[in-house]
């Protein structure tokens, strides 16, 4: 690859994970209208249940933020592949800290990844489709398995999962 | 922006990474000299206590590890704005865990928030103010509730925190 | 160091970090196969036992995988340290969220480092050497103490670990 396109791919990169940590801050914020704006216009959020655009988006997470007291999302192990100039396939783990109103002296903890499809729109890249993906919680001491597991787990039978890492000479 | 701005960029946002990381590992090795190395001369490490300069934050540091059999800090949602050529803010989120001498049976678990001010000084960045914003703890079975809370956290009438994803076209 | 070697460390790091994801990624999705792919040909696997090669590693993951319905192994504090064009240090600190066939219950938690050295081969990094270094786990409510510990973590009188920042003039 020239310099340039070398550069222009850390660049992408470093900005859809740094929009990634700005969803997570807006969250944690209890700021529902800045994650959401994290969405563009025709962006798609799966939040167990599909809500298109950013204002649906921002009465959705209204809705489940009312809950707590408090939330500290944490990621990790972010994947991100470019797949052409303005758009983008991602994937971060995430860990949940939640502070229930409910019940405020039992924390609920949540792990699970967030699979994301970008778009650049403007120059700049939002969220086009972001699914959460869970793989465990534990709700008030109990175990709660209601979850869908891991995107592409193997049975061992079953075709690879896509994140491959690409040739990086 | 040019070749080397955006390069420039880049390099600074990795080291300043870099020097949060190394301060995670010098404090998981129960290193304060090495952990308070990280400041600047002028540094101020907010530990409960302002502690300035090196040598008051390594004192302090020290009479914090010494509570603890083994930690460990695992950082993340690490943002970071470069201010000028030699200034930044940033924050990470943490979440640590802690083997405690008194009572090895029962971790201490902590989720929280670094929030820092860096300055570039002689080329290598350093902390100017470093803060823990803690939002949570579960401290040998007990659930502690004395913490200040994400900074910035929205009552939905309040204006909004100012770490805001940059135009990055 | 030139706009070339500057963007090249970028890169390599880049790269190393997301082998790194990648093979939690094939961890998680229960692929030993995929994750033992991420040595080299001679690479060893210390997982509480010597394991060389891609076909040996392959096994022991196998093994220890089938004790498993769920993985998820968040990453963080990545740090690598480029030691020539083809050879480099790293670690990064882990905590695993363990969901157990034997008792659906009751996850294990894990918290510790992946200590690595690596190498890059045909244009492509690979692992030359990584050992799971633990310091605490939670298994089933019951906590385990069978863990070397941080590596490098200091009495106070011993010599200083090796992960230093680099000048980053």
């Amino acid at each position: 690859m020239s310099t340039d396109a070398t550069l222009r791919e850390l660049v992408d990169k470093q900005a859809i994970y740094e929009l990634m940590a700005h969803y997570a801050d807006r969250i944690d914020a209890n700021d529902p209208v800045g994650a959401a704006a994290c969405f563009a216009e025709d962006g798609l959020g799966v939040y167990w249940q599909d809500c298109i655009g950013p204002k649906a988006i921002e009465e959705r997470l209204t809705g489940i933020l009312d809950r707590f007291h408090a939330t500290s999302h944490h990621l990790s192990n972010v994947q991100i592949r470019l797949t052409s100039e303005t758009a983008a396939a991602a994937q971060a783990y995430v860990y949940a800290f939640h502070r229930i109103k409910a019940d405020m002296a039992t924390p609920m903890h949540y792990w699970g990844r967030w699979v994301d499809e970008l778009a650049k729109v403007d120059g700049q890249w939002k969220f086009k489709r972001r699914e959460v993906v869970g793989i465990g919680s534990i709700d008030r001491g109990v175990d709660d398995f209601d979850h869908p597991g891991h995107p592409g787990r193997l049975s061992r039978e079953a075709p690879m999962a896509d994140f491959s890492v690409k040739e990086n000479a």
